[in-house]
């Protein structure tokens, strides 16, 4: 099905709410409907009415029925004046307030509304006339393009209601957006509302709360997270991995600062222009501290200290640093959306020539990362080549010559590594094209994860230059990158992604012992001495020596999504052989095999050292 | 050598100072001059002398004359009133200001000055006379005691001049402080100066400097040091140490933020008494957030997240946490004062009867970690157990029996660890006694190096409270404790204490390959294969494969106190054999071994992973 196909049964959607609501409501008046992303909404200010979710088995029931009646959507246009004088007699006044505006003004005074809901082409000079749809009695503003009767709409749900101010301004009036997703058929709908529930499932705010991983607490402060024991076992786990993975590759890790002064920021020029996204300064004897929103002048501090020679040349300087960025109460988000947050971040400072290889290594580098937790380029995540725009001086630095020559860099970098990547247009920094890493979400949903950044402005404003072969001073390069990201983000993404079931290498708990009896004094010496030899070896072990039975123990362990449950009675002391039970995502043979306990120690390790996600049992 | 004997050889050793320069310089004005450790000062207004370092020779010639000369020091009194004339008289502006407060307030308005400096008894309520001391011209306000002639001060030096305002109040003018050490013979003064020359070689700003491990940069500002590569190598060890210890001991590690709303503060008490420890607040939509000075009251909204069970206990919360104490400039010094350091803190909430246990179990892991440093308790550290004070109810919290069983529990800890403890009156904290770890530096110095305390008072105001076996609610008890103290500290200690040459484990860079030639490819293609070994079984190897001579290249490996120096020849790579060097500190035989590359690489991986302070080869 084709894109431009599925938008118009969705648009019609957005129709046929809005003819619902008003057959159930005559005196409501409408907004604006769009098509979004797997559906619609439609802004209602619902008046008396009061629509809430109670009313969306009514509104949907309404909705059917217009269905079933299979009403054709008819075109016509009417002039700006008959069209303002059709929403005034209606009552319709939000969408008398666009017309009058749009008569007024033209459309740049409507620029925050999609032209399709205003009836008009996006390119449309002289306004001489303005599009309408009808449906039955129902009559829109609307530049379509729709379906060709109610009957052809699809498949629908109203999923949700939420408060939205009439164009996103605090100052008007409150209308209920009114969620609703559309699609072909019901099959796919189905297999939508089963991903959201699935999604439901995995959402790391509900597993984190289950799993004891992390907390909140208002006394704290909003978007500053606790890390439990459990969540900071799998983020220490996580962070010394990166750590130790960018130095094997040849990174110069540091720990520099979280706050520092105000000048710093002065000298990067990241102050005044970054300042809405810093938090308050902080007067210390009169000088002004700032908690760091970025590494980049931290490093470059460190990089300028002394002369620089080619042969020091490429310095990768790398560091999980906290970081500050200022958020709205309203935008944060569990882990999604915090006030500080750890990058892993790095600023590889080269030349020119090194530049390519350097992006290159970066993105080895994030490849292999991705791979430990089993997300492969192509299925799980692609590049996204953003590329500045030469005629906007303003957004982008000036230096064609620079720009066109990163720019072919990056592209020959991503090319050599396989034709999937994409290009947009006017979606680089300030100071030159980037790598965007697009992550597939649990949703199926593309987002930018982080980015490898191309940098010839930075080092002018910083001077980081290196003296090269001929004894000759020259100007590096910057190469800004993450190799994984923020470690909040990262971690929401991977409890979502493993539903929870950490492998084995980062599950907080690794293998629970736990005995027949709770009593039996043989049993609980040998489910301590197991946990100790755990232990040596690295392992993190936990015990279950509660007088409950065996099968309530066993499913808490499962509940607890413990990779490894062993059971200690009579006949394991005996023999001296262990059948681990092994979580089912881990599981290859599906088989419960029968091990001597040293054996099934050491390969539990083994398998935890080498960050597999599958057992080898 | 009694204390009172080499106190009043440094006292008169002030006093010969005070009349050299006077015989010098007759014009200048005397402040104080008292003892202090390991020799004395005098505060002089040299007025247009403007008495330098430049002056010190000159100064020491003169005092050595007086020495010479045998003068007696000659003890009488006078009536204040006469005391006065005589300050008035003889120009002593600064003893006459003394004189005065004396006679008109008492000793409340000289508080800030030592009572020997006034020539009083500390406890003279009936200011009827003060005492005066002479010796040849010289005449001063003075309680003694002297020795009794100039020739029986001992061996002495000058040893610094420093700015310090009168009485210690900026507004007041600023006087030359002159520093000298003394000691009752050459041999001692010798010794001690060579300790002093010891410790400037192992001071770490200098090394740190040298060895590349940390910088300051003014621009970021000061007290936030900026971890080099090699430093951040250090601590990242340091750190994994101490966490992977804790972990292994039952400690529950978290993460929890640098910042809080000073609500937390608030609820906590340490706001607004601890007001003057902290940093200015974040303004966030109106809302107060500071940066944490502590991490008890963050570690405790952990604690009370829910009902907690006697089962749960003893939760030993364990965290590094950055924490931010406010210093004035003046007061920041390298690693030792900065103004964010990480602490490697916990609160053990308890019982009241797992408390002892608790403390017992908190003074092993300290002297496990200080003994992995080569540091014993007894020669390198002691405990001192500080104790409240019954009658001072505005330092200590108010509860008798509650001190009395915390005192002996400590105590009762400390007798079964050994007797080489002492007690301290009136130096706990406010909410209990504690264990200080008093740590001797590289000077011998003692100091409080990080402390186990106990807490009886935070259980109350947080409402620490756990289900009993009875299902009856009791208070917990605290036990706050370091096992290591502050990072920053520590890095600073462990720097001066191995002289920047760092047990393997620790080495920034363990191992060196050097090559003979610096074109054979036979030769540079080996010794990259040695670092790639290496760095499979997780050691640092650097590469020098410069065109310089061996004997350049091994000097320079030395200078940078690399422990194992390989070299790699023609021999080496036909044999297969290396003879590595070892470090003079390392190495226990002072033989160089010839060994497989395997064998050495694999016993120096041995060494690390074992934290040995020796070589094994």
């Amino acid at each position: 099905m084709k894109d431009n196909e599925i938008h118009a049964m969705r648009h019609s959607l957005a129709h046929v709410l809005a003819a619902a609501a008003t057959r159930l409501w005559p005196e409501i008046k409408l907004g604006i409907g769009p098509v979004i992303e797997n559906g619609f909404y439609y802004d209602i200010d619902s008046g008396e009415a009061h629509i809430s979710e109670d009313h969306f088995k009514k509104i949907e029931k309404e909705m059917r029925k217009i269905i079933n009646e299979d009403l054709p959507f008819e075109h016509f246009t009417m002039t700006i004046d008959e069209a303002v004088k059709w929403a005034k007699d209606s009552g319709q006044t939000y969408k008398l307030e666009l017309l009058n505006d749009l008569k007024r003004d033209g459309t740049t005074s409507v620029s925050d509304i999609d032209p399709e809901q205003l009836g008009i082409a996006s390119e449309d000079a002289a306004l001489s006339e303005v599009e309408f749809y009808r449906c039955g009695d129902f009559v829109d503003l609307c530049r379509g393009p729709h379906v060709a009767s109610t009957g052809k709409v699809g498949a629908f749900k109203i999923m949700r209601i939420a408060g939205a101010y009439w164009r996103g301004k605090e100052d008007n009036p409150q209308l209920q957006r009114i969620y609703g997703v559309g699609f072909e058929t019901k099959d796919e709908l189905k297999e939508h509302l089963e991903m959201l529930e699935e999604a439901k499932k995995r959402d790391h705010r509900k597993l984190g709360k289950e799993q004891d991983l992390f907390m909140f607490s208002e006394t704290v402060g909003s978007g500053l997270p606790l890390w439990l024991e459990a969540g900071a076992t799998i983020r220490r786990e996580l962070e010394r991995f990166i750590v130790d993975e960018e130095i094997a590759r040849g990174y110069t890790h540091v720990i520099t600062p979280d706050v520092a002064s105000i000048s710093l920021y002065e000298k990067s020029g990241h102050y005044p222009y970054y300042k809405d996204s810093m938090y308050a300064p902080i007067d210390i004897d009169g000088d002004q501290y700032m908690l760091r929103p970025m590494t980049c002048p931290h490093h470059f501090e460190i990089y300028t200290q002394k002369p620089r020679s080619y042969r020091e040349l490429p310095m990768r300087i790398a560091e999980l640093a906290k970081l500050y960025r200022y958020e709205q109460s309203g935008e944060l988000s569990g882990l999604m959306r915090v006030r500080s947050f750890t990058l892993a971040d790095s600023h590889i400072i080269c030349t020119p020539d090194q530049a390519a290889g350097e992006v290159a290594g970066a993105l080895e580098l994030i490849e292999h990362i991705a791979g430990v937790f089993g997300l492969n380029r192509g299925d799980d995540y692609r590049y996204r080549l953003s590329l500045g725009d030469r005629s906007d001086d303003s957004k982008y630095f000036k230096d064609d010559a620079a720009w066109n020559d990163a720019e072919s860099k990056l592209r020959t970098v991503l090319s050599e590594r396989g034709d999937d990547f994409f290009e947009a247009e006017a979606e680089a920094a300030f100071y030159g094209p980037k790598i965007d890493v697009q992550m597939k979400n649990v949703l199926g949903k593309e987002e930018t994860a982080f980015t490898v950044q191309y940098d010839f402005v930075m080092p002018k404003r910083f001077g980081l230059r290196y003296i090269d072969e001929h004894n000759e001073e020259n100007e590096a390069v910057v190469v800004h990158r993450s190799s994984i990201g923020a470690i909040e983000r990262v971690m929401a993404f991977l409890i979502e992604h493993f539903a929870g079931k950490f492998p084995v290498w980062l599950a907080p708990e690794q293998i629970r012992v736990l005995t027949v009896s709770a009593d039996d004094k043989q049993m609980l010496e040998y489910a301590r001495e197991i946990k100790e030899k755990g232990q040596k070896l690295g392992l993190r072990v936990g015990l279950d020596l509660e007088a409950e039975s065996v099968g309530k123990k066993i499913r808490a362990s499962v509940l607890d999504k413990v990779p490894y449950t062993v059971v200690v009675g009579e006949q394991e002391v005996d023999s001296g052989l262990l059948k681990p039970r092994i979580r089912d995502d881990l599981s290859v043979s599906g088989r419960e095999p029968e091990l001597k306990v040293d054996n099934f120690l050491q390969s539990v390790a083994n398998e935890a050292s080498s960050r597999t996600l599958r057992s080898s049992l």
